[in-house]
């Protein structure tokens, strides 16, 4: 009997998690890898710039890879490229938006050389045994697109991030033909976004947000001041439309949009009418009513313009009474203190803020429950995965597609890592390869780990005390020291005589060894760690890292 | 001409933020203070356990402090009682179940012998020059009261924390009546809870939940698990009702709701059918659909009991698949990842999570625009401070008062600190006390301030490395090291070869020091910082603090 032929759906990430989302589909020796995104770290990974998919298996598969699909410029979809393409050759393909995105991207990690094809929706590329197909569905930036895989055993769909919106901004709609005819020729397996899924009803569409603006401009007598996603070019083009009819002059300011802005600008995906971009100096020169600013910060992010602004800490902008700052985007779980402080920050400036909480300044990308439920009903899938969200959300999606009438057994709440196994006789969830998350501090790809963080952590509650001496090595007595240096523990100046009193612990420890002939240093450093870990418990009720070195002369 | 007689109001804290509220009022030398709380640490306070408002200006004026007058037994408004009653001794007045909770906290700090006085809303306190008149409110604790202080300039209203229930679970509702008359008399000026300013409407009543707490506890096959906040008592009484009506028997779990229950039981505040409450272990021998198990935990806090649950690791308690796991709570702001983490790992466990997201297991304790409206129109205060908020709630509240009709010079947005001024003549703000936060850290209390703060930050986000050179007091020679010990930097078994190259740095910027007749320890320990620190930036793009440490010996 041949060997039976297999289609393996493995994701690598963004199940049980939001982010840094990568899936592999794999039919035999043949593989395609979907997205190839970042994480943004947890509170607990102190000091972590970013988080990868460990994507070993993709390393040690590489020479079944035939190409990466690439869904939409999302940096939870583009973020893990420069790393990947580091060790691996392998074509990209995109469409036009995202792939500008992903360039320039890529050109900031010296990456210039990428194989790269540019697609359209309704394109389809043959890659060995596969022929996938680009859909266009809606998201908060253009050019997302889904995926139709068509592999020897069936039809895979990964609808990528959407939405469905009847009026969008560009006025293409979701491809709700080619899912209905994909749907009408049967899927062997849909994967669908799951991030919504909490949220009841239909998400509005984007255009909303553009009359919502054009009343806020109108009613602004002053400067506006608009934060947003740099990625949301969308948005951006109709904040740049509210201005221009009311008569306003935009100067776009904070690195990351003034990128995508001009990356945007050049591909043709903005209609920004004659001498309304102007840069920064004339917007400033203007008298308020005719000013507009649009700007990175919505997310409260430390470092970027808006906070700055609101901290009188921008190196351009000051924010005077009168300005109305609109706050474009909604705080992503995490954020809402910083996005909180920052709001407190510009009214105490003197700006009037208009902020999620009271108006309808932002919509999500992602499409509520009567949109996810229409993707299974137009794709009518025999088997689904949902995908895109953390835990609780896949389990809500999957109790979405059995209330329509989906078999238990053929939905599969998978993690990073599982392998979706199809075969002509069925499909199965088995096996796991290896999944996780690889850790980026500075320049270090994973050289963070658990012991690190775990003293990251330590240091950050209580500090650390570091007492050095100086022994003899003939007689073990000490002859420098013992010295007792101190960060984030205590104030020194006003601990003098806890720490005093801490030396004299140490040398009556050292004392007591010697009389217990004790001289291994692993032994005596344990002792005074020991002593002095009591002696600060008492004092303070914290618990600083002691760490005791030891070093040895004639 | 005699001097002229002052009514102060200083908020201490609570305002431009929510927490740690305390507010003095003043007329000429005697002294009122209306709370005493605490409030949680913001991210960027590593390691400190709670922030209390800088109460110095009490301390310094003690002499004139007649009593403590206290709304209800939120941490924020008794937490910082532990404190302050340590340097002060005089009276406290507080209604029953609130002095109850207050009771169980000092004596945890040894504090026994205060000196307390139970009251009873519509009662009248007579202290120095004030008449102080206790009025009820609802809110998400029983007891809760406002204040109504009686001035020779005038009456002060404090709402303290409110809402209005007209079916409230207790059958008291806000006392309408006593607000009604004294704005029939007058009032002189007006502060009243922001909390939930930005929220349109009117805040539901807590029996709603007890509706859906029924209806959930009906269909739930297995055991019911519920979580919320240790005081709402109110929450705790409709999750008993609910269980006696479905046949289950109840056991509380977790420290703070424990002492809860005790404590409003022994004070008659929980209606409490007779065999219903258990212990944990009879619970665990019922039948799942018998058994409900109140825990807290709703907040994800990582030593939770529910926390413990999800995570696999209570010590008497484990999830089992069918399980009702109840989550009757909001997170608070800062929170949302955390819950959101437990909810994940509820679901992984097997159980079924009903959380706010997707239903009406919570309700506020603030009430909503409608109730901060006619708070206002029914105290009809000449002069109005917004109070326990965030600064843009304090503007929001201030623009309600004025579309409400009132001026907007008779409307003060405060601070912490600040002094609002009363006289025959009118009102204003003007002069400032000393305010702000103070840290605690163990038994530590204002001991970590910016110092401590930046290095813990420091070390948290990049570690520590240390370098260690004994030298010879002669002649400068390196006699011991340079010995360098690394934490929360790098995995040292990966990085030997830096750390080794980093030695050999510290060795020739020794050395040219030396040839440089450089001694001063000073210079050299900034030299050797230098160099360190460009050789770890350029590797490693890390910023880790370097700590050099000299000993000297003959």
């Amino acid at each position: 009997m041949p060997r039976e032929h297999k289609l393996q759906i493995i994701p690598l990430g963004g199940l049980g998690e939001i982010g840094k989302n990568m899936t592999v589909i794999r039919y035999d020796n043949q593989m395609l890898l979907v997205d190839a995104g970042l994480a943004f770290p947890e509170d607990e990974m102190l000091g972590i710039d970013i988080v990868i998919p460990d994507y070993s298996y993709v390393i040690e598969n590489k020479e079944s890879l035939l190409g990466i699909l690439v869904t939409h410029g999302h940096e939870d979809h583009i973020g893990a490229l420069p790393y990947l393409l580091r060790d691996l050759d392998v074509p990209i393909f995109a469409t036009r938006l995202t792939l500008g995105l992903i360039q320039s991207k890529l050109k900031e990690s010296n990456l210039n050389n990428i194989k790269a094809t540019v697609v359209q929706p309704r394109d389809v590329v043959k890659l060995g045994v596969f022929r996938v197909e680009f859909i266009r569905v809606n998201h908060s930036i253009p050019d997302a697109v889904g995926l139709a895989v068509h592999t020897p055993l069936g039809t895979v769909i990964h609808t990528g991030d959407f939405k469905l919106d009847h009026t969008p901004v560009s006025g293409e709609t979701l491809d709700i033909h080619k899912f209905a005819e994909l749907g009408d020729k049967g899927v062997l397996c849909l994967m669908s976004d799951s991030t919504n899924v909490e949220r009841p009803g239909f998400t509005m569409s984007e255009s909303r947000v553009g009359q919502t603006f054009d009343e806020a401009f109108r009613n602004a007598k002053e400067r506006i001041i608009l934060a947003s996603f740099a990625s949301n070019v969308h948005r951006i083009q109709q904040a740049i439309t509210a201005a221009y009819k009311t008569n306003r002059k935009v100067a776009v300011v904070g690195r990351s949009m003034v990128n995508v802005v001009t990356i945007a600008n050049e591909l043709g995906y903005l209609d920004i009418p004659e001498d309304t971009l102007v840069d920064i100096e004339e917007v400033l020169s203007l008298p308020g009513s005719r000013a507009c600013i649009l700007t990175t910060g919505s997310q409260g992010e430390p470092m970027s313009a808006l906070t700055r602004m609101a901290m009188n800490d921008h190196r351009r902008v000051e924010i005077q009474p009168g300005d109305t700052v609109i706050i474009s985007a909604n705080p992503i779980p995490g954020n809402e203190k910083s996005v909180a402080r920052t709001i407190d920050h510009l009214f105490k400036q003197g700006a009037y803020v208009i902020y999620e909480a009271i108006s309808g300044m932002h919509v999500s990308g992602h499409g509520s429950q009567e949109e996810l439920k229409l993707m299974l009903n137009m794709t009518r899938p025999r088997y689904f995965i949902p995908v895109h969200g953390e835990y609780r959300m896949l389990i809500k999606h999957a109790e979405l597609a059995e209330q329509l009438g989906m078999a238990r057994e053929n939905i599969f709440v998978a993690e990073n890592g599982s392998i979706v196994e199809f075969t002509r006789s069925g499909a199965s969830l088995g096996g796991k390869v290896t999944a996780g998350k690889v850790l980026i501090d500075g320049l270090g790809v994973g050289d963070v780990g658990n012991i690190v963080l775990r003293d990251r952590k330590q240091l950050s509650q209580d500090g650390i005390l570091i007492v050095v001496m100086t022994l003899s090595r003939s007689t073990g007595a000490i002859l420098a020291g013992p010295d007792v240096v101190t960060r984030g523990f205590v104030y020194v100046r006003e601990s003098e005589s806890m720490l005093e009193e801490a030396k004299e612990k140490v040398r009556q420890t050292m004392l007591r060894c010697r009389e217990n002939k004790i001289t291994e240093w692993a032994i005596l450093k344990s002792q005074v760690r020991d002593a002095l870990s009591r002696h600060f418990y008492e004092k303070t009720r914290r618990r600083p890292m002691i760490l005791p070195i030891i070093q040895e002369i004639e």
